[in-house]
């Protein structure tokens, strides 16, 4: 017999009635009945219920034990008695006598109970994490992160792509976060980077010529912590290709994504085909790039509609500045005046002056706007939008580049408020086109808008030619990027990237930057492409995000194994922490405190 | 047609003759055959020959490619002709008659040529390793790696285990190399430190009844590089198993190391069921706890065979000290007066005074030492460690634990010289029963000899009550230790781990150390074995390490991406590198140079 078991504690069926058993794990819940002691023993596989009487040898062995001992027991299988079998366990047709029982590891009052439902302060959870991780919810969603990893490679792996590991220790990479520095012994003064993303690495893996490349990589940012982001590592599915254009990294992940999203959404719909949205049509319509798609509202210019109407605040808005606009907000089922009112309280909340609103009822719009504009421009709205009696609709009106997010906000709340959103589902899209440059308000001059390392969509010969001061032009170029979005959260951008040295340096050129901050942010990189470089992109969804959301989760904590505090810290293993003379001395380092 | 490509450069083939086709590669190869341009377009698929001559529209063009030039060609397949298939490429009966050629990626001047085999400085290979993993050897390794990888992810999952990622920010591990930290930003004065090994963790993992763990692990030590220690990162393949044995963890890893060996060791024979030698058995029997079975010299005492022999100097060694011992190296095959002399002039190169031997000639010992025991004793070593004609012997006295590492290195140095060690092989061995303690004679004291934190083998009830005055009892005490190791390379320790609070505090009070020793360095770990810890053990196979010997390297760097050089330095990234000043106070840390 093994030392320690001959089943697991999910293993035991009916059909092992009668057989001598060996089980170890950790006493769940103990029951005392009329001198009978029930022990739930569980393990990573199962609960499997255990009996003591004080028949049994092992009576006075297993009255020691506490909740989350560990201990060994022998004993024989037995059928529960008719009316106690429990069909929500696996094993709940059996229990097992107990005729021996060995404690294997003890345990102390337990700050954090295992078995039930308590809740507990962050601060305990984290301190006691290993007390946490035993708990049903938090062992499910770290398995479902590990099978979720599992899935995402094997399904690269079945596209074509190899998996690579890329150093931890390098040089800061340009991705605009803080980086976490590493004080180098050997070289005083000196420190190593831990990569914000191995984003030079893998388009130094397609410059080798490996062509298909992804890792599951740790990233590290030393950034405030969020809900939704980690403080200090992070994990993405880290992707790059060669001699592809956007459509082939939309072919490769599309798949691997919805595959993935499908298998572990517990039969949630997922999208069959994400839809592509322009970033500028994405911002007209969702008032953000990070659209939740479950929300079916779509806004819409309806500036002809109040053009010198009799509502004077946003005819005048649109007399004085050509470049204004009038945005509606359809909110189906919200006609009702204290929605609309409500929604108005919240705008002011938000800091806006209000938010104007129609709503229909008795075939009519309602409420002052309406009867500002009168019935005719009323009705035009109602049919451009769809609306109809019980909906309203709600306006907001200036340079779209001022009031779009807010909009995108009122879109959200209206959505929620009404219950719009189809909550059990992924809705996936891609977003395209992202302009390559923006006017920079402060400093008077165009800057790169997003990622400056993309290719931009513009004809080779034409670009080299351009004119930095040409500005419409050069603001309506579009870069080669693009983000992919589940349920409006971003799980990654990607890019073709820009390969080529001449249209980099003009690029950078077209926003005031000389070759030197090309070489001082991605030196590396920009160093290979002088030595033939392929054309290739990429992207990186970010895992925790993935299991996040399929997990139902709201805090990446609740999927990562040990996770820090808000403040950076690790209150489980105690980091940071302080360090000895000796060790700075080596580091060629001293402290500089605050205050001292 | 695809903006790039229609097939890999290993794609084509005798049945796509006729095709029109696009490729895209690298021109890893062109020759001017009177007037005939022959371009080998290499991609990380194959290498296909592509042609061009001046009635070609893209003559012009392909005219103008250098090496490495990455380039697009459109063109029809074609047959080879006859006499100029080349049947060791994939692709070697076609080639395509270029119509197009397009640039996409220019190349300038190549530091290191990718077509041949010319050998480059370490530091021209380090600092365009994007081109070095261009050349097919480096390519290969690196693939080889993924592979080796991906093999060793399947089997262990296959083996019931499961995948977590642990924190690579985190408090400094008890490995005892130096480590790397990471100031901290939000608490100053704090630093995190990277994991010297995930050792606390996959612990903690089985406290939190995860059950079967393994993770390929990044692990961080700021140690001086050797051929067979990375600078700064490294991976292992990280275990750990709860309700087990020690058996258990060999049964579990064994398959896993053989099956990964055979299925990548080139038909080389592997070891098929992994022998199991007492740390002290190999000690006394090689010399060395990473034994070299491929050497098939087992060395063994001959004390007997000297005591109050002839040879005064043994005779007086063993008169004068109970524990000193004669040693015997055998030599089948060794048996010249030469070769005894060349290896005794290697001894006395290596500090010792000499190597005593005998050899046998003509049915009879030879050699001083012979002379000097005479025929009687001669005969009877012989015949102890089966020599013949031919073979000679080499004896080692005084204190085993003084001299067996030379011994070892005798035995290594005899068994290369006389070609006994058969390369082609991979040979593994458990070595098991690692002393738990051993005397530390600078400091007068018992001492843990490995590591603190496995389990001694020894009854528990007997353990608790031993007294520290009983040196005897104590230093023959072994624990649940194992080294595994491949050709005489260590692939890991591991051990079964401590996991009683108890024991481990007797454990360290016997060493002289109090619980604040356990709990400064092992208090994440500790603190959790409080709360109901499970007997678990583990072992960590060194991932670079395995690849290597695959690989036939005798070198780390040679199957790594992106590895630093022997100073730690990453000379493509240029890392480490200075940070600004404002980085410095943000950290809270100021430098502290020598000199300054």
């Amino acid at each position: 017999m093994h030392r320690y078991r001959t089943h697991s504690c999910g293993a035991l069926r009916a059909s092992d009635i009668g057989q001598t058993v060996r089980l170890s794990g950790w006493c769940h819940r103990i029951r005392d009945h009329g001198g009978v002691l029930f022990i739930d023993l569980r393990d990573h596989f199962g609960i499997t219920q255990v009996v003591a009487d004080p028949d049994s040898p092992a009576f006075k062995a297993a009255e020691q034990v506490r909740a989350e001992w560990v201990v060994r027991i022998d004993g024989k299988v037995r059928p529960r008695p008719i009316g106690t079998v429990n069909a929500e366990l696996a094993t709940g047709e059996v229990e097992v006598f107990i005729t021996e029982l060995e404690v294997l590891g003890p345990a102390g009052e337990l700050p954090l109970q295992v078995f039930g439902d308590q809740e507990y302060p962050e601060e305990t959870r984290l301190r006691y994490r290993f007390l946490d991780l035993r708990r049903e919810r938090l062992h499910r969603n770290i398995m479902l992160r590990g099978a979720v990893i599992d899935s995402l490679r094997n399904r690269m792996k079945s596209q074509g792509f190899f998996e690579f590991q890329t150093p931890i220790l390098t040089a800061s990479s340009p991705e605009g976060a803080r980086d976490y520095l590493v004080p180098s012994r050997v070289h005083p003064g000196k420190f190593y980077a831990l990569p914000q993303a191995p984003q030079q690495f893998k388009q130094l893996l397609m410059v080798a010529g490996f062509d298909r490349y992804f890792q599951i990589a740790p990233c590290f940012r030393d950034e405030d912590a969020r809900a939704d982001r980690s403080p200090g590592e992070f994990y993405q599915l880290d992707i790059e290709m060669s001699f592809v254009t956007q459509e082939d990294v939309f072919t490769a992940v599309e798949p691997v994504l919805k595959g993935v999203f499908e298998e572990f959404s517990d039969g949630k719909p997922v999208t069959q085909t994400f839809p592509k949205i322009r970033y500028a049509d994405a911002i007209r319509t969702y008032g953000t790039d990070k659209p939740d798609l479950r929300n079916p509202i779509k806004m819409q210019s309806v500036a002809d509609a109040f053009r010198e109407s009799g509502f004077k605040v946003f005819a005048r808005i649109l007399a004085d500045d050509p470049k204004a606009d009038v945005w509606a907000i359809p909110a189906p089922g919200g006609g009702s005046r204290a929605f609309c009112d409500r929604m108005n309280g919240w705008a002011q909340d938000q800091g806006q002056p209000g938010l104007g609103y129609i709503f229909w009822r008795e075939g009519a719009g309602a409420g002052p706007l309406a009867n500002n504009v009168g019935p005719e421009r009323t009705a035009m709205i109602a049919e451009r939008l769809g609306l109809h009696e019980g909906d309203a609709c709600f306006f907001v009106a200036g340079r779209p580049e001022k009031f779009y997010k807010f909009a995108g906000e009122a879109r959200s709340r209206i959505g929620k408020d009404l219950g719009l959103i189809e909550e059990n589902r992924f809705e996936f899209c891609w977003i395209t086109d992202f302009p390559m440059y923006e006017w920079n308000e402060d400093e008077k001059k165009i800057d790169f808008s997003h990622n400056p390392f993309s290719m931009p969509n513009f004809e080779h010969d034409a670009f080299m030619a351009l004119d930095p001061a040409d500005q419409d032009t050069i603001l309506s170029i579009t870069a080669f990027q693009y983000d992919i979005v589940c349920n409006g959260v971003e799980l990654s951008s990607g890019a073709i990237r820009n390969h080529r040295p001449d249209v980099m340096k003009k690029a950078f050129a077209i926003a005031g930057y000389g070759e030197e901050t090309i070489i001082e942010k991605f030196g590396g990189m920009y160093r290979a492409f002088q030595y033939g470089a392929p054309p290739h992109g990429g992207i990186a969804p970010g895992v925790d995000r993935i299991v996040m959301l399929l997990a139902g989760e709201s805090n990446l904590r609740e999927v990562v194994l040990f996770p820090m505090n808000q403040r950076c810290e690790d209150l489980l293993m105690g980091a940071p922490s302080s360090v000895t003379a000796k060790q700075l001395r080596e580091l060629h380092i001293r402290l500089n405190l605050p205050g001292a």
